[in-house]
């Protein structure tokens, strides 16, 4: 298929890559011209501007945005709308919320021209291990685009099949499903990520207790001073905590044990605090998914206002006068 | 009555006071010799060791030991215990944690020897307010100290009757109870101090949220710099959330809005961590408690290993690296 | 003053019959003509519809709406916008989303209309302890409004003063404040609430490893049968935790100590969950307040959907079989 | 090698198969003599009792003891020691609580008799897949008996090898460590199920929020009835969330959707209990492992009493009364 692919980063380079590996022509354009010409020579077509993107593709035109999510996404697409026909198709594969897709496929729909949300998961593996998607919008725009979805999906590939799946659509073992109407693609993969930290807090924190169990506060015959790449490593193997996160972590400890690069300074992305908005919105708990995402937050911060308030409640009722550093002991 | 008191730190120099005050007799011991004479001073017998206080007290006698808990309480109920005859009563007054009152007890049960836990919480507070008491150990020995407990007590004071108590025990109105058996005193003083932590962190997280509404990664009109010493005050006063820790809070706000005296970094003691796991014990589910003294954990780190590994794992995904400090705005 | 209170239900209308006992004129609507009828006997001009009540009162007017927060407040605020002059102030004194303040305030400037959020605190008890006020909106008009805020408050009291607020606002003492622009009353008032639910949360853990003390699980000597009620009295006086809130549970507590006419079911408001978004658009940690939101949420349903996911994993890896009701005990 | 192994249950009974299939002598032993029969069929030889296993084993002697943790698990191995030379090794493949092995090994050690603790991974697919063992003790022992544990590990297989390992000890890649001394193979043990719990509950709560979206509380344009089935497969594919539990998490899902044959009652077992303790013996906040306990906890109860506690204060602020069951509609 000819499709046209707008932001040239990562993502968007390597998900033109995959297409053309699998003989599809991508017509291709990125604010930055240097981007644009790296893709020409891996055999995709330039162009300079929206306009010319449209006119280099044929009704009905099919266009993927891959940019950053927030208002340079909202700009392209309200640009290209202005552009396309009746029965083109917009597919927003950045990280947007779900609710902007509604709002913005509503908008759409009024000129005839179609949306397809697709949440996107494979970082800078993807272009190799292939693109895990969900994607929203109508089935027949669903369809009509699935030779790019199964050639930017992962496939079946050495992944045991899983059983009881007979009559069940074939599209999940191959790596993308159409999770519902415009939205949902973008919400499964909103609530994937807040799955994400909630794993990783998960090591994160067991690995921190196996770490501070070699800490002289301890009893000395209770002290043990663990190798962390080796646990990782071995977990790998036959364990019920096994999976592509620890994989990550057992090659990061084995570089460097101390993880002396880091700084334990956290960013975190929308996705995962939509995720605690939706689960407040329908009233379910989600203990550790909120832990996790707070935890970030306290990750970026020398000290809250509020421990500040803690010292000072406890200097007024009992006179304690706290210390300034961490000595691990317990206070008075 | 006549008592003696071992221990003359803030708490023990106090309770001595308080206690002299209604006209009781203490008898009281130090290691610090200067301690005694200034308890001397306000009418205590002062005495240079264990021996001398046992001599000092007629049969049978009561010692309260108000010590730091953990060796130096166990070792002098050691000693105490070997001077003691029959029938003499050693008090623990000090946040001992409660199966080592049990244990405790079941040894001098065996030389006839009564042993009382009492939990007293008041602080700095207690001389003037009184101390609340929660007392562990057999009925009749608790009878025969009351005078002991009633003068130490803040009594009935101002506070509004409680509607729909008549006929319950009047102890409770004049602030100390009889727990329950040897350690109960002890673990209601725990589990007392694990709801203050519980309390105090809720405090502390709205006030945060308070002070960071002004933060500049919030759109305009949506900022507001509030004074957070104007609102712990107006919710002293007919709101939902006054209490005495509010109280203070406000008074700690009116001298300092941005409390630059303090850190940040925030002890805990035993009873925050044994009620989280007496919980644990009991399979109740009790996540404000336990997050308060995560809190206050992580209050006195610079970053946790665990923050560092899910770096490491960013990195690993998706290619991400980490800035090195709070722009308070939302990662890519 | 004179002023239109609309919305008779047990806010609204002690509301008014404050007001009336500080002798300001209260002109009263509400949907039920009985409601105004029951008021009018306590000295309110009762009115029949909005037209009648602007048409009672005299420029500058000024209407308290006190209104569920919703749908029935906005058509209210529009309705009475409709029929005001310039300089007009509406109040809305319910608990309205702080972001919906800001927006219906900027429409009504365009008529000159003023308006003023005010998160009001106090519950059933206000008519008789006062109302603790969290105002927004611009300060010449809080301050037109002077004498109603004044009279709703709770004043001075018997509460004892914080040290060092001299030369700080007298407001704040007198239980009321002017937080700042519109939105920042019901802000204050909504962290208010969200703190609220924590505190309640931490008490309700506490007394809960309490309660569980006696289960048969525990050994025989580490069981204690606690008496809850004494031990809410006991921490009335002279303890770390006394507060308004522990007042309330030591007086349900003295009624039934098995509190056998609650289910269990615990409903939350607006509040809660706003204050938790606010946390995350301003990335502040606030763990134990949206642990006790999650308590919640968790306290409605029989069995969560992911709960049984987790007994499917069990079984998936171990084989496990679950059992089906609590025995307290550990699983294997 | 010639090995004892005592306890003949599921995880038993398929260590003895997996250590027969490489060619190793089992001499087993079971409570159940049908057991025992069962193995013998497979080539073991069936003992009577544990004098005869010590009598069927040449010096120096290693027996395998796998049965539940506690005091059957403790009388065994006190029962083999007093049966046991200098020189023979006791090994405890269930989930003893470390300090427990500590404790054991500091007895047998004055007897000359070793011990190792195992902690073992790998539920009911062991015997296929392998067993991945965490092990503590003495390093020339646990080289003693490295073909045992080389056979019963999973070894390289097809998992991908983790870069930057050269170096590192080989034997973590084929699916065994040796931790450090005594306790250290059951304390990684347990903090591995520590994790797995919290690896759990995130799932759990993500698949929440996907299966709640179909709420009848949410706007209708905001609701999606998603496949849960399809997105647990999907995500098995190139997703950052990808895992062995995942995998179970789909099949179990292909198989029922509503996984109607779970009543949503989550046992715990001692690990999960004793990583927090480890965790708060360290000061390590630990937030997502303790939510994913307190979840199972909760999981367990019908309501808890605090919950009722919050309604009574509810009723005592502000007169709300609760409803008896959820609406999923935030209350008043």
């Amino acid at each position: 298929m000819k499709i046209g692919i707008v932001g040239l980063g990562r993502m968007g380079a390597n998900i033109s890559r995959r297409l053309m590996r699998a003989e599809h022509e991508c017509v291709v354009f990125d604010k930055s011209a240097d981007t644009v010409k790296d893709l020409q020579k891996d055999g995709a077509t330039g162009v300079g501007d929206l306009a010319a993107m449209i006119k280099a593709l044929e009704a009905p035109r099919a266009v993927w945005v891959m940019l950053p999510s927030g208002h340079i996404t909202e700009e392209t697409i309200e640009a290209l709308a202005g552009l396309m026909d009746k029965d083109d198709v917009i597919i927003d594969g950045g990280n947007t919320f779900y609710k902007d897709d509604i709002r913005r496929a509503a908008t759409l729909r009024k000129k005839f021209i179609h949306y397809l949300d697709v949440g996107t998961s494979g970082g800078i593996w993807g272009i190799e291990r292939g693109y895990c998607m969900m994607i929203g919008g109508e089935a027949d725009v669903v369809k009509r685009l699935d030779p790019i979805f199964k050639s930017l999906a992962p496939g079946i590939g050495t992944i045991e099949k899983t059983p009881d799946r007979d009559g069940k659509d074939p599209r999940a073992e191959q790596g993308y499903i159409h999770a519902g109407p415009v939205g949902a693609g973008h919400f499964v993969k909103m609530v994937h990520n807040g799955i994400e930290y909630g794993l990783m807090q998960a090591y994160a924190e067991g690995f921190d207790v196996l770490r501070n169990k070699f800490s002289t506060d301890l009893p000395e015959d209770h002290r043990f001073e663990l190798n962390l790449a080796d646990i990782a490593e071995v977990w790998r193997r036959g364990s019920v905590v096994s999976s592509w996160l620890l994989d990550l972590t057992a090659s990061a400890l084995a570089k460097d044990e101390q993880l002396t690069n880091y700084t334990g300074y956290v960013e975190d992305s929308g996705e995962g605090r939509w995720t605690i908005e939706a689960a407040i919105e329908e009233a379910v708990p989600a203990e550790v998914l909120t832990a996790s995402l707070f935890a970030r937050f306290r990750s970026r911060k020398e000290h809250t206002f509020g421990e500040k308030m803690l010292s000072a409640m406890r200097q007024g009722f009992g006179g304690h006068i706290e210390q300034g550093h961490d000595t691990g002991k317990k206070g008075s």
